[in-house]
């Protein structure tokens, strides 16, 4: 019953209550503000999506480094937050964005630069939107 | 250095390889694919994806009720999925569908029909395109 009317709330109230999963986090897709392109998902922790919604700009946390990260803190590629949104049981968070030159670590605008074509046993990637707009390896100094 | 390689080879290559969770899920975003509108974010097993492949309508796995679904198997409000992409890292899929109806289950087209407004100990919902286009009670036979 609690339940019930807890879940009835959090998905027609008008309280921000953003429901975090077992390891503390939402699920976050960016898109981009002028364009409708999904531009990366990611996820936030408590104080991610505090300081996002305090700065307007977007920070996640790093479920591989375990940290918590400002986009575009090493690449100079953030994201400027022009709405946010949650969805209807607040485990998700949608956030529209002015992308600072590319989203993904790989140097693409987008995370999504690979189409799914075929079906069955010949299910194959193909490569669309995947011009790099930086160099990784000159980014991260990393090798690729 | 074989975990280097598999991840260069998952994020670089043309093989389709869904990295999984602990759960066996990945991320799905769905968007309108005439508006670019985020509709909702739900979870896909190994079957629900092979499912939208093979058919080009939308199945999820639901992870409250533990079973695999046809997006608008009950409510008739399905999913045609124009193109599918990976992520990077292959462990979230972004579909953009035709969208019969709507698609949150409280009725309204996008599960996103709520935007964050203030910010600190402010930070409140304010409803967006929250018009119902069917009531959830009667298709779902649920009180709501």
């Amino acid at each position: 019953m609690s339940t019930s009317t807890d879940n009835h709330d959090r998905e027609e109230g008008l309280a921000f209550q953003p429901k975090f999963d077992a390891s503390g986090l939402v699920t976050c897709v960016a898109t981009d503000a002028a364009t409708g392109e999904v531009l990366m998902v990611a996820h936030m922790n408590d104080q991610a999506l505090r300081k996002t919604i305090e700065s307007g700009e977007a920070w996640y946390f790093s479920r591989s480094r375990h940290a918590l990260w400002r986009k575009g803190e090493t690449s100079g590629h953030a994201q400027r937050v022009v709405e946010m949104r949650m969805d209807c049981d607040q485990d998700a968070v949608w956030i529209r964005v002015e992308q600072s030159g590319a989203a993904c670590h790989t140097g693409r605008r987008s995370c999504f630069y690979r189409a799914v074509t075929g079906s069955g046993g010949d299910t194959r990637l193909s490569l669309v939107d995947a011009d790099r707009l930086f160099d990784p390896a000159a980014v991260y100094h990393q090798k690729t």
